[in-house]
């Protein structure tokens, strides 16, 4: 997968380009990450990449010109391309699968009050990595790019993927490592005892007491099994009895 | 505010610090941040911070002593204490702004396949930043770190948040910018008119179709002004008669 990143600050991906997974992924020829600098397509000679809105109001608007014009340069007819944008579509697991099969993702960063509209018409989508405002859409474009290459084949081990968070539609099972007991706090007595289908169905459980608890949201069109029905009841009435 | 973060990569945030907007808010001391390099309270020769799961499964889970031994270290009485973890409350503008008056934040920041769960009772809450898996909580954490940072008072001219998606429900509307055409496409004439009562009107009216088309979900709980009822009938009616 290659994806490419227009930017006015190229200089913030160093960091999640040379770290850990993503690093790796690179240097395995997993993706390749290329971050076009928006500000070196300007036409002035003052490299101005904004201006003032039209309709008056505070802040500056980025312009259609030098944006364009970076995109044109590195676009494809194997190009993706996406604008980061808080009036996008919601960013989710889902959607990073469904990009792992692009060759080719352009996003687009954009900064200050916003980017002229026009250039919304020359992308494939809007997208929101969440219900709140940044500085810019520099983080938003690295928290895509790193959804999407931990999805691509090779780069984690597959079976990681299978018990994490929303994959199955619930939330995940609490982990626990050395020691047994720390400051008076042991691991749960299921994990010690070595019976792979007790821990399975501990796991499955506790998955489900914290979908339940903190993001109810997601079990609401959910399919159940007749297994996770019987827990789901068992974990209501200990909820009820503990409030008791 | 100081903003504490704990991490195992805390070359990852050199970017973030040194750009933009927030490069400029900790050079006009509205911030401090520090990252703690977790890695630097392991006690065992070989600097290990994770171990295999209690319970067996793939991949490494994060030790209790490092982590709460790094926590120790920079926790005050004025301190709010949150982890990133897909498991969490998910992070959205109205928490930004209730961050805005905590005087030290502490960021956790999980790798691998997370955090021993001994470790979430030491903490004041668990976050999340959207429905997806990350390889760490390093750029969920830069996600909350900005989206504080620009609330805080004096970073951004106050007038700019005022208009923003999310501040008042609604998605923002379009911004437009020179040149009035640009390869064929007009800015919309009222932008040009000069007629500021219009010009609000317009505004308001592209808030509220941007949303009921793209985020219907924001709509449901919202209460409306009777000119917004109006517009946003208005808007029902030119949709049906694009349809038809």
């Amino acid at each position: 997968m290659r994806i490419s990143i227009l930017t006015l600050f190229p200089e913030m991906f160093d960091g999640f380009i040379n770290t850990s997974i993503i690093a790796r992924a690179i240097k395995q020829e997993k993706v390749t990450i290329e971050c076009i600098n928006i500000r070196d397509f300007t036409l002035d000679k003052h490299n101005h990449v904004d201006d003032t809105p039209f309709g008056g109001g505070r802040g500056m608007v980025m312009m259609c010109q030098p944006v364009l014009d970076a995109l044109q340069s590195v676009r494809t007819s194997d190009s993706k391309v996406y604008l980061l944008a808080a009036a996008g579509e919601t960013f989710n697991q889902k959607k990073a699968r469904s990009f792992v099969n692009v060759k080719h993702l352009i996003l687009i960063c954009g900064h200050y009050e916003g980017l002229d509209a026009r250039i919304y018409d020359e992308v494939d989508g809007l997208i929101s990595i969440g219900d709140y405002i940044l500085t810019g859409g520099e983080l938003a474009s690295m928290i895509i790019a790193d959804a999407v290459i931990r999805l691509l084949e090779g780069v984690i081990v597959e079976e990681s993927h299978l018990d994490e968070s929303f994959e199955n539609g619930l939330l995940e099972y609490p982990h626990y490592t050395k020691p047994v007991e720390y400051n008076g706090k042991k691991v749960p007595d299921v994990l010690l005892s070595g019976h792979h289908e007790n821990i399975r169905k501990y796991r499955l459980k506790e998955s489900l007491r914290n979908t339940y608890i903190n993001r109810p949201d997601l079990l609401s069109n959910r399919e159940y099994t007749k297994e996770e029905y019987k827990l789901l009841d068992e974990i209501k009435d200990e909820i009820k009895s503990k409030g008791e």
